[in-house]
């Protein structure tokens, strides 16, 4: 089970690193500089720093839609931490040819989940091996009970990208934290229903309904596919293949780039105009 | 007129990335995790993501005036694209040593207007052949029709980052996406008329009016430059030389760094003191 | 007194880059852009751009709490300068093994207090001497008296990136712009007096009494340490040993990453839910 099946890894993978942290404090800097005191050679990409303070499943949203844009062996460093300095462990989850190192509070909940799980090892970090290791490469980590992402997930982080193995780091751990998004389901009325997880920045609302799950529904002769939003007084809203087809202001739906279906509004926010919410529930049916 | 007169193109030239996307979202860290799929050697750097969303021209008139900074062969990946998913094409355009990738839709039209036409090649994106090429380097880019900076400006930028030419990913282009801001203009009367293009963080106010046309009017005597903002009701702002020499909240105009006359306001914000906006009228004139 | 004790530069540490450009505008994107163009084999990293505008003891805090991060060798950019064109000088102070470079405006003003002089060496940068270097490595830089972080700082970083010598950009400098910040004391009723020096993302407030000064004093039998803020009607705060050792919204103070008393709300923001502000005076004492 803990046969990891990595291939070795290749110290030009990059790091690529996910927190609550914000910009404007320096500690995602100094979870740089602490990487780069380990291992010059390190590449760090910012995945985004914005999640929503303490919001453990946004990040565990972020990082399952993400992580298969980066190269196998890549080293994902997610640190969304209320917990810190708690009794709750670190981990290494390894998940489909990647790592995954960070608090264990449902952060990689989602890779952990029982459907996923043929797909995922996990190792529980042992801080001691970690600051032994860091000290054979010169560099003696801090030991605070409030900033693990600079104590210790940044240096096995770091540690794993000079090529140590996950059971270097710590033991094989078998009750991960996990959860699961709710599922959209097609019920007997030939609809669709879910739920919104997720607002970007344009203010596009992604739902938990996959482009697979909307194929299956057929719409008979001229009807086509229209969503509604439970408890808005909207009218149904159709579907379009692109955000260029819908003229300004125009409430739509589309398969995006996650393969979700996704509510927009063009030249707009569907969230404001619209006055959607996480876990409004959407149906989608013919019209 | 298609000899781009490249030199060989150095992998260790920077892909400089600029987006509406902000860094909320994952998007920016998705397109870098693609560029590295295809060229693990590739260096990203940051522009800015926080273009106004779909604001081109903003977009556009950062790429003019930031561009002759960075070396020779550095590859500008642009993209602010609300026509994503329809038939406008995607281009490389080819500007003074520098490749720009993105969407055709005049964010590099102030590169490919009348006026700068002899310094700029453009050609346009052809998917299938990126889609190869990517496939003979181990990556498969995906093929939505919502995020085309992740499945075609991306991989085009990785690749001409590797040393493909812009001619191996697409055809001659002849009639890119033009357009020019209002030029400023010295009038009969001595005076200079221009208007007020972008704000920058600190809310000082960038205008069209050049520091080689400011040095053109001489004023007489002890009389010194001063200037008006049309429709709002503010003494003549004077002249100064540097942010330093005005006293807390003063307003004046300099010339600033991107060589174009500013408005300022020490330790403040023009913007905001004045009541500024992009668009209004300003004169200069001798007082 | 200025021999630096500088082990030779290695070309791999990284430059670190701090500011209040904020990321909205181009300016930190340049200013990366002249130093690829310098030195095309340096790592930028950023510290943070969002220090409040003009705020120089800002940027002077976070730099003083973040440099020991970064390993020796590390160049520190850092342009927060509201007198940018004035006659203030440039300098190059080094401090610890690590290199400073910006305006000497007080920046590095905790570096060379008086306290910390014997770790610290300044050079006065001249501008000529950083155009030659340039020139020699192929390139020109800008002269504008309004963004001396793209036209002398950002190349002076890039040059001592390259294995330069501050004395090789400039002279021994002995009257650097110094302060400190009040420092916190013990009474002689036994109590700590200090004061919130800084705000992170969270709200939590940072304080200047440190782990050892708290350390300092001993409670009697089953009392404990609680902490006050003057002039707010709050009870006296708790002292726990972590974040997560709170019940939600509960106010608390903890010993930061910093090594700091840090006032701290769980799952909250102690500046908001306490309505602190930045020079509160706090006293610890025993409960």
């Amino acid at each position: 089970m803990h046969d990891t099946g990595l291939r070795p890894v290749n110290q030009k993978n990059p790091i690529v690193f996910l927190s609550d942290f914000g910009l404007s404090d320096p500690y995602v800097g100094i979870v740089k500089g602490v990487i780069y005191s380990i291992n010059p050679e390190a590449d760090v990409i910012d995945l985004t720093h914005e999640i929503n303070p303490q919001d453990v499943r946004q990040a565990a949203f972020i990082l399952k839609w993400s992580q298969q844009h980066f190269p196998p062996g890549t080293i994902f460093l997610a640190v969304v931490d209320p917990g810190v300095g708690s009794s709750r462990p670190g981990i290494v989850a390894v998940y489909r040819q990647r790592l995954f190192v960070g608090p264990d509070n449902g952060i990689f909940g989602l890779f952990t989940a029982k459907k996923e799980k043929k797909y995922c090892s996990c190792f529980c970090l042992r801080q001691e091996r970690i600051f032994k290791l860091c000290l054979k490469h010169g560099f003696r980590p801090g030991s605070s009970t409030t900033f693990h992402a600079r104590d210790i997930f940044g240096p096995a982080a770091a540690l794993l990208n000079l090529g140590f193995r996950p059971e270097d780091l710590g033991e094989p751990h078998d009750n991960p934290v996990s959860f699961s998004f709710p599922e959209a389901e097609v019920t007997r009325d030939g609809c669709i229903r879910g739920q919104i997880l997720y607002f970007d920045r344009f203010g596009n609302a992604v739902t938990n309904i996959s482009a697979g799950m909307l194929q299956k529904i057929s719409c008979p002769g001229s009807s086509s596919p229209c969503l509604l939003v439970q408890d808005r007084d909207i009218s149904c809203i159709p579907f379009l293949e692109t955000y260029s087809q819908a003229s300004d202001n125009q409430p739509f739906f589309l398969i995006d780039s996650f393969e979700l279906v996704e509510i927009a509004v063009n030249c707009g926010s569907a969230r404001n105009t619209l006055g959607l919410e996480v876990g409004n529930k959407v149906v989608v049916r013919c019209k």
